[in-house]
């Protein structure tokens, strides 16, 4: 005798899937459903699937009714079944190895149909890389695609990784507290879902895009240390990688500094990692968005190559190139990555890449290599002999460079960069390169209008230091905000936020809110809670569905959410949105604007 | 030296309310708030707030500089500060056994203003009891009222609550999976909040009110066991007790009966009471509905009390009272109430109970007391001498009871009993009574129509033997459902589902969804889910708000929710529901409807 099984029930006894030869000679009632049957004349076997997966189900004159065997050629794939019988070893060659419950079969004295299915309309392959159906058609019969064992693994996974992230909150103090899905329209509206309601007339409701209000709310009362695992909500176009309700791991503390953040975050990301069998250092390395800019043109770099970005323009000083002249007279500098090997590629190679540079808004793409000693490109005869050594080119490296401002210079050189990287295949999967990044600046400023709008958001306190030093020139000023990076992309962000009434104010100001009753309209609720005493606080937001997507080595968002929306936003299996009878517009005191 | 506060922090050594003696000398520096300030000329006390209490600041000449003292008198109430201090015992005489920090005090060298606070607009009162302004004002400031200790321990409990009850179903293998908040629109369409979006015009989402059926189709795609603590919304008139959106633990389970749902459900109640302290006992009692409906009138019964209900007929059958006699005739009863001692209650307090009886549909309310071995009551010389011992009644009873049919008697007779018990004060605030209901009618027959509707909902399984032995009286059905019930309240309740489509599309043609195209246009993804081969499942969803309120000793909803809405579903503290430009609508597709 084994154990009793934790799941047994008053229906079964075991799940078929955990089955193992311990069990040999046990009487079992499984439930399940028709994964596989092949009927060798006479004898039959089904594959019975479970939530722990496969185990064989054996039926044989010997020990099988007839009546029974009779009944159970007749069961169609992935009808649910409830099945009697005996544990016992398989004849020997007839293990299989691959199967965790490969030693043994099930004897079976009797099955029954407890839900009938029609004949799938997609397969439930096991096979990670066997040839699926569609996406759409498989979104569409989202049941029957959830069997998979890919997919339900991703979502054991999801439901573990959500208890590690609370237990490990918890125990630190942190309170799980909930805020509203109904909460008013914020200014940032462009994307906000509204809600009208049937009791208040021409007014709505708004999802939340966050619960970045409540959570500071939450420390202005006093809970010092929050979380919540939230479902936040935009209303707008969906790119591959973005759902229109999404969920977030929201954290909230008060008399902190960005170090206890950063510890804290550093702490949750090792606990969760390790709950995906991965060990994580801490702590991350630490960079300052300037030189993240600098190095790697991007805010969010993959630290597992190189290919770092290098300051040319003092080689291409003395260029006689016309287009350099000008970038550089006009303030720019001449920025280029070193592509260690590249001197191969073709012209057409090196083309794309150019076509790459422009769709990110560079003019072009200045292009040198290094063959046999020789400097090649279309401005190699432009360039003065010394600046050739300083180039830092190798036999065999390709050299792309970009002229212009740095605004215009790094989204390229980043685009390049990432590019030549899959190219060359330098990025390890198997290598995690965590960092942080600081210092964001807090504004960025329209070059065109001048207006300031808020890099994090307006919440966001600015570097004091800066403030002070600086407080005619706020577009110079930094931010206390930080990102959290893992191999190139942003698993989370946060900031510390301004906590007096006075200062948050002013940030209003200078985002061109400078009425106060503007700012009470938009923001009262905010700024009472600020003038109601608010302790230093701050907090980060992880995206929680990107972090269970890397962790399940998933392709996308839709593969570790039970029922996704598509990119063309819609619920394909519930049929959402859908037509509603008018009577309901009514009722909700709305019509519909052709 | 004691260990480091695990809740330490950059900027604080520790929580003031959690110093105590063992601190003594110790160097701290504190974050909270001015909670009171006595200046008692040179000498300044304050009490600082977190959120572990209150802790006494000490400024004195002796150990605080003169400047300090004269900044610190300046700190109105409620403002946020951070304290650099010494831990030392208060003197002799001056200790304070009612302050769990009352041994000790802060003297303090250093106080800095952090988050500067105008004058509060209501009080941060400590008392539970303490006079305290009106529910909407307190609403309008949420954020103070938070701070208050009780509505802090609230929020703390509740979120100990979802610790409790996650970490519980987890241990069981229930799997914690996430259902979408932007659902299709249901028929139950009249509560459905909808939401339009801007990529889908004349097309509308809806919140769900329930996952039920994302929880079966759970089961349908063999994840076995699910939980959420579930948001749900319906948008309707808000009673005292009810709230726009509002949390359940929602559970799913498949090859079960409902022997493993009560026997889960069981220990999770237990898990949650004694998470406040309180041992409960199980298993629960059980009761039939028919049997409930008999004794209490009432489905969910308080059984603190007794005053349960009685079938008086035989004994009035011979009254000679055309009222009752035409009562009997056409088949109706006469059920009754037995309350001791309450001969001696006035007319006017019987007329009141009638009053309440009337409001809850009876024609009137016989009554009958003895009194000085008389039987006493405007029916009394009506009845025949041999039923006066029948009715049960000891010297000083008063008799209460409704003539009719049981639908229009029940309930009277329900709200009389709670009515008797209040004002004996029979129900006992440390008692608790849980409560199985179990079999349910399947169907509510609309007296006048003849329609049936589902008492639980169309997804509930009808009782099998009653629909093999009765194929043609539905109406007589009873559902495998169940409903736990504590001292008259419904804390949750549940069902068995149909996993069999050809029975769910019956139910429905029972329910006046004939067609097969509407069924596939209202419920075709759960019939889909169905068709796949469902597993025999049922669940169970308890109403986590309510709980929450029970376990903490609020008087309302609203007391254990960080932002509720108001009875007029209205967030008065964000200013929820507002209008929105006209440009937002547009981009919606929608206009409002005068």
């Amino acid at each position: 005798m084994t154990a009793v099984d934790p799941l047994a029930t008053t229906l079964r006894s075991h799940l078929g899937g955990a089955l193992r030869l311990a069990h040999n000679g046990q009487r079992v009632t499984l439930g399940g459903w028709v994964h596989k049957s092949r009927d060798l004349g006479g004898q039959l076997f089904i594959d019975l699937r479970d939530r722990e997966g496969l185990v064989q189900l054996a039926f044989n004159p010997h020990w099988t009714a007839a009546d029974v065997i009779a009944k159970a050629v007749g069961i169609g794939l992935e009808c649910a079944v409830l099945v009697d019988g005996v544990v016992a070893p398989r004849p020997d060659g007839l293990k299989n190895p691959e199967m965790a419950t490969g030693e043994i079969e099930v004897r079976v004295s009797d099955i029954r149909v407890v839900g009938p299915a029609t004949t799938p309309a997609i397969p439930v392959a096991l096979d990670k890389e066997a040839k699926r159906p569609s996406e759409d058609l498989r979104l569409r019969h989202r049941v029957l695609d959830l069997r998979r064992p890919e997919l339900q693994r991703n979502l054991v996974l999801r439901h573990r990784l959500m208890q590690v992230t609370r237990n490990f909150l918890s125990a630190q103090g942190y309170l799980e507290l909930e805020t509203p899905i109904l909460t008013k329209p914020t200014p940032e509206g462009a994307r906000d879902f509204l809600v009208p309601s049937r009791m208040h007339a021409g007014e709505f409701f708004a999802l939340p895009q966050s619960p970045q209000i409540y959570k500071q709310l939450f420390m202005c009362a006093g809970f010092d240390r929050y979380f919540q695992i939230a479902r936040c909500f935009r209303d707008e176009d969906l790119r591959a990688d973005r759902q229109l309700e999404f969920t977030q791991i929201d954290i909230e503390a008060s008399f902190i500094t960005r170090e206890d953040i950063i510890a804290m975050a550093e702490g949750l990301m090792q606990a969760l990692w390790a709950e995906a069998g991965i060990a994580v250092q801490t702590p991350f390395p630490r960079m300052s968005y300037a030189e993240a800019m600098e190095r790697y043109g991007c805010d969010r770099p993959d630290l597992r190559y190189g290919l770092e970005i290098r300051d040319l323009t003092a080689a291409f000083r003395g260029s006689e190139s016309g287009i350099i002249q000008s970038a550089i007279a006009a303030g720019g500098r001449v920025r280029g990555i070193v592509v260690p090997g590249a001197a191969t590629w073709s012209r057409k190679q090196v083309d794309e890449l150019e076509a790459i540079a422009k769709g990110a808004g560079a003019g072009g793409l200045v292009r040198l290599k290094l063959a046999e000693g020789k400097l090649e490109g279309p401005l190699a005869k432009f360039l003065p002999a010394e600046a050739t050594s300083s180039l830092g080119l190798a036999e065999g490296d390709l050299l792309l460079a970009v002229a212009g401002a740095d605004r215009i210079s790094s989204p390229a050189l980043d685009r390049v960069r990432q590019e030549c990287a899959a190219r060359l295949n330098l990025a390890d999967p198997n290598r995690r390169e965590f960092l942080w990044v600081l210092d964001f600046p807090m504004f960025d400023k329209d070059p065109e209008t001048g207006a300031l709008a808020a890099v994090h958001h307006p919440f966001t306190s600015p570097n004091t230091d800066d403030m002070a030093s600086r407080p005619d020139a706020p577009e110079t000023w930094r931010a206390f905000a930080y990102d959290c990076v893992l191999n190139g992309t942003e698993l989370g962000g946060g900031s510390i936020r301004t906590s007096d009434p006075a200062v948050q104010a002013r940030m209003f100001q200078l985002l061109g809110i400078g009425e106060p009753a503007e700012q009470e309209r938009r923001f009262g609720f905010l700024l009472e809670g600020l003038r109601a005493g608010a302790p230093p606080h701050g907090g980060i937001a992880f995206g929680f569905d990107r972090i269970a997507m890397i962790l399940s080595n998933a392709e996308s968002l839709r593969d570790v959410i039970a029922f996704p929306k598509t990119t063309a936003a819609r619920a394909l299996f519930e049929g959402a949105p859908s037509q509603v009878p008018a009577q309901d517009l009514d009722e909700l005191h709305i019509c519909v604007q052709e």
